[in-house]
């Protein structure tokens, strides 16, 4: 089951091996603009409890502004041990079948929706009826028009879509993406996104069509479709793909091992990005302008981000993604913070629509047309 | 005219001050198994005075087994100046009306071709039925059908034909590949070739259809081509590929200024690759196997190659690519040496069958097949 956690291992292992790309000192005091202040506390139930809800939960101990208050779980075990892990109170603590009563809870702000990718939709749709601001994992969902309908359920009841898109509050990535909008490494002419694992256990949600919705373009490809676009600062307008299955054991019927995708920007600009579930070593991002580039390696991973530019080493703060996150999505939230790359359902539903435009393009062979071009970032 | 050499300047700057990729310690002997013997000495007369040429030329003054004794030039004037620079006599210089008299003169052994790409095919012609060995620059000529044509021509007038595949040559490279084939990788899965520059002056011979042949694909983005042919040890059976024009001024007609191209081979490996002659900053190998990887920046350029792999940096000699290849050449066409890496002609074809097949699936927008399997290197 933890395959992306013996990637990560293995990939920062391999970097500190790496004589050419040392280690950056150690963490320096937070940035400023990030999370650098104190605000109201929100507080948030999460739900699902495996792996990475047990990384964000954890990370949220050091969150200034955010508070994991409550559960959501099928399984009394994991509840239990979370209630003494993090000092839950019996109340605020709900399965599957009563977490709807969640909106009669008055010390719960908010939902973190962290159950595998298939489910997405319905508990997001549940947690939007239940009245509580929702926060859900990417991919928010299965495709484009699952998530038009999380965005608008949430739209009617009247609370926030988020979605936990970490690296748009990490500081290197951050940095890149200013340096981009001043100009620095002139127009943008290029982006590579390699991002891959090789995963590992054959019965692990992530290899199911039905829980995961898709193969590694939906849980890792995600990232490369994502920092295509933060980073070029454009949304592309065609896609073109490949699919190559050298496992068809392994990766079932619409689970998808390997994926090469290219991205068309308005600009002229392309991207050039693989996916895979059959590789090791591959976190980077590659960011070329007519007057510099950037390059991150790890680019994605849960850290330490590491980077360099035409103008030399990134030093910005090492910090945990996920406790950053929180406490800006609680500033989000409960203060109405804009942040610097959205994080919001409308985001996350152009990932969706491009992954829906590779997995047919993969299909046809043929070039896919994206919508009209708007500017992000 | 020099966007060439204005581009790897400006790399090797940026290089210099990138703090990650220090430069490897000064050039250690050279390699013994490469060039590491005297032998006889090939006698090679250079056709096309201009920048490449002039470069070759130089770089073999250092070479142990081949001499520049010859020219052939339109331009008495450029005749001049290498008569006095090379020490070259003048019965042994001819212009392109009379050098088919080249066959009586019994003093030159080869002919090395370094005109415009598409002159190649007529001129390596008229060397092969002057019964000279023939060396011809690469892109070896503007499509698969020129390029049998060019073996078979050699083949009846029973000389051999070489490819100015430097790259054959260059001890990390040739590292890298020994690595590969001792299973150091392990199983390989991707290729990724970046490789482009600036295309400064729009009169050059470069961005003419007549002279060229093509753009960007067949100048620079070649070397992604053989480069994913000698790094994965394969050959490919399928290509896509994307092109991109921003500045359709100063790139005409079927003359490509930027191509996105995948492979796919039979092993299940992939390669994506980018051809550009609008980015700079471009050059670079990226080789993931199994159990390790190799990365070269820049992969390509006229030197110091540098890289690394999973193990470590890779510190084998940097050498002067030209003096090595002209002094290999000397063995292979001397002593019937066989290199690492194939440099004939049924080699470049290869490469000249998959810019065919990249220009064909630019134009269709669809998968491309190429022909058998076949394993190399």
């Amino acid at each position: 089951m933890d395959s992306r956690r013996d990637f990560l291992h293995k990939f920062v292992l391999s970097t500190i091996t790496l004589p050419m790309l040392p280690l950056v000192a150690l963490a320096k005091p937070i940035m400023e603009e990030i999370a650098g202040h104190k605000g109201p506390i929100l507080r948030v139930a999460i739900m699902g409890l495996g792996g990475y809800g047990t990384r964000v939960a954890d990370a949220m101990q050091s969150c200034k502004n955010a508070k994991v208050v409550g559960v959501i779980s099928g399984t009394p075990a994991k509840i239990k041990a979370w209630q003494a892990k993090y000092n839950i109170p019996e109340k605020n603590c709900y399965n599957y079948e009563n977490y709807h009563t969640i909106k009669d809870n008055p010390d719960i702000d908010a939902v973190y929706v962290i159950t595998p990718n298939a489910l997405h939709h319905d508990h997001v749709l549940g947690a939007a009826k239940a009245g509580k601001q929702v926060i859900c994992e990417k991919p928010m969902a299965l495709n484009a028009k699952q998530g038009q309908e999380m965005i608008d359920a949430c739209r009617q009841a009247n609370v926030k879509l988020l979605v936990g898109y970490r690296m748009h509050f990490e500081p290197k990535t951050l940095e890149v993406i200013r340096m981009r909008n001043n100009g620095d490494f002139g127009k943008i002419r290029f982006f590579q996104g390699l991002t891959g694992f090789k995963a590992g256990d054959n019965n692990q949600w992530r290899l199911s069509k039905e829980l995961a919705g898709g193969g590694a373009l939906m849980d890792i490809g995600i990232y490369a479709i994502n920092g295509a676009r933060y980073m070029v600062g454009e949304e592309p307008i065609w896609v073109t793909a490949q699919e190559t299955k050298t496992d068809p054991v392994k990766f079932k019927t619409d689970v998808d091992e390997t994926i090469q995708f290219q991205l068309g920007f308005p600009s002229g600009a392309v991207a050039s990005c693989l996916s895979t579930y059959n590789m090791n070593n591959l976190d980077r991002f590659f960011l070329n302008g007519d007057k510099g580039f950037a390059e991150m390696l790890p680019s994605t991973g849960y850290g330490p981000i590491m980077g360099r530019t035409h103008l030399g080493e990134l030093n910005q703060p090492i910090v945990t993604h996920q406790t950053v996150q929180m406490d800006e999505m609680a500033a989000i939230l409960l203060e109405g913070k804009k942040p610097i790359v959205p994080v919001d359902g409308e985001e996350a539903l152009k990932d969706l629509q491009i992954i829906d435009a590779i997995y047919k393009a993969c299909k046809s062979g043929e070039k896919v047309r994206l919508g009209e071009a708007v500017t992000t970032a």
